[in-house]
């Protein structure tokens, strides 16, 4: 194939032919991509839903991510989501906007990233739409089942409760910070340090935690997108409870990104607190129940009424988190 | 309130708070927005799901339509795809792009289009996600229920049927032609020709016919997004027939368009052949069949094999309908 081709010497039905080689489909579709709508099996009589937006130069930069691993990102954060309710993932469909210049072999990569991730997540693509446009973006909806048990809320945490985590913690925000510093310094990436950043472009959600977590009776779950405390403050307030993080769990997260604080110069411990976009499971379960598999014991619920996240001993929590729109 | 404040004025929760207060929930909603995803009810097992994305300066221009306008038509193209499997759209997600220099006040206006076109259609916005960006995207999912019916896909039609139409069809090209004949020439727009000006920004689709000829017993349908003789042969390559239209009901259609066609120079058949995005139901009956209300019949099915759209008498048939990614 012509490795220069790019999308412009393509037409839409074309390009979305290539697109959807690199697809598969599972018994969950009763009718796949190719008509006005898809038709996806919906077992309990519900289906749970999400919607996400990957926007070129602001979620991700074309010269920083590779296609494939942007096509993995684009699914692995939107899967989370219905994994984050204690649902599992079942379809998918993705509006992408390419501008023309795009070489076909970049749109290639992103199918391929986007059908691997698919796959790992047990979800089938089943429709789409393509458009030019100026900046890349992709739109990922994802369709997932309870499989007839309840979901799990964000307002369900109770005073007594075990606040516990699944899945990295800060490895995204740190992989971030060791891109920048090594491009500053125009460094190579040093090798014991690619792993945060392999995690940054592509974040590894433990899904199936989230529905191990609702079968365990976790009372509340959210993915961790923007930070274990901004994340942990959205139960405190659906909830009406106060959260209160242990200093010394935090201190130990913080232990693996020892390295990569060193290398930035920033503290691992905000990372853990404040960084975003690891996707891990953050629950909460009853002081009764024996954490499942890959489970944390982070901190506690306490007294409700404060709706406040705390963090004991002298952590910084300022400056974590962050937000789209809001000018620093 | 302040009428010069821009999105970059608030953080995301606040917009999105601001964008909810002009949405409604019907009862098909289990659980609305807020958590990490949604949950919409499936009443038969089976949801039906389409998405598509309008980009900024590919399918509008921010100059030219009103907020309200492109909330309103986001939603009624993407329940088109809904009615034209003829199902019922029950409920919408939101992936919104805006620039930070965005007007609140076009934002509360693209929100209360939105609002209006979801009641109409009877579905609910029960979730999103919103980012900055260069330019405007909207992305919008819809879920759909059959409620118990089969699924009229454009592999139905089969040699005999009539081929029949619901909507209006040429109203959005030509209501494009008149405004740029109106801009070229610096008039003020027609005041007989708004109507088609009207139509091009808000298109409204036949919703109800779709779920009426499902139950009428039809054997194809989609509705016409790039024009009735490509979308024919959509029907006609998916079901392996021949479809032929008839020449005299094509002017027929067109003559409510002929004095669009007169200011513009334009001839109105090539509109109705041609002209996409008016999002009418396309669909083929049984011989046998009485068409139901707002149907017209425009068309049969002859022998199959062919795959083709033949339009009787000379009508040029060329130059119809319309790719994103193809340089003319």
């Amino acid at each position: 194939m012509d490795q220069s081709a790019r999308a412009s010497d393509f037409n839409e039905t074309e390009l979305i032919a290539r697109f959807s080689t690199h697809l598969s489909s599972t018994e969950e579709v009763v009718l796949g991509p190719g008509d006005d709508a898809a038709i996806v099996r919906a077992v309990d009589g519900n289906v749970v839903v999400s919607t996400d937006v990957l926007v070129e130069n602001q979620h991700f930069h074309r010269e920083w991510i590779a296609a494939e691993a942007l096509g993995h990102r684009s699914i692995a954060q939107n899967v989370a989501d219905i994994a984050a309710m204690g649902a599992r993932p079942t379809a998918v469909v993705v509006a992408l906007v390419l501008p023309a210049d795009v070489l076909v072999e970049w749109i290639d990569d992103l199918a391929r990233g986007m059908g691997d991730a698919c796959r790992a997540a047990g979800a089938s693509v089943v429709g789409g739409d393509l458009s030019a446009g100026e900046r890349i973006s992709i739109s990922v909806t994802v369709l997932g089942s309870l499989d007839g048990a309840r979901a799990v809320l964000r307002s369900g945490a109770r005073a007594g409760d075990v606040v516990a985590l699944a899945g990295n913690c800060g490895w995204s925000a740190a992989g971030y910070a060791v891109l920048e510093t090594a491009q500053e310094n125009e460094d190579a990436i040093p090798a014991h340090m690619r792993k945060f950043v392999d995690r940054h472009f592509v974040p590894e959600p433990p899904l199936a935690a989230g529905i191990v977590a609702n079968k365990a009776g976790a009372t509340a779950m959210l993915d961790v997108s923007d930070g274990v405390v901004r994340d942990a403050e959205r139960i405190a307030h659906a909830s009406g409870v106060t959260i209160n993080i242990d200093g010394t769990v935090v201190r130990h997260l913080a232990r693996p990104l020892a390295a990569a604080g060193q290398y930035t110069g920033y503290e691992p411990e905000n990372w853990v607190l404040g960084g975003g976009e690891d996707h891990g499971m953050l629950a909460t379960f009853p002081a009764s129940v024996v954490l499942p598999p890959g489970f944390v014991a982070i901190g506690r619920v306490e007294a409700p009424g404060q709706e406040l996240v705390l963090v004991d001993e002298a952590i910084p929590t300022e400056d974590v988190g962050w937000d789209h729109f809001e000018t620093e």
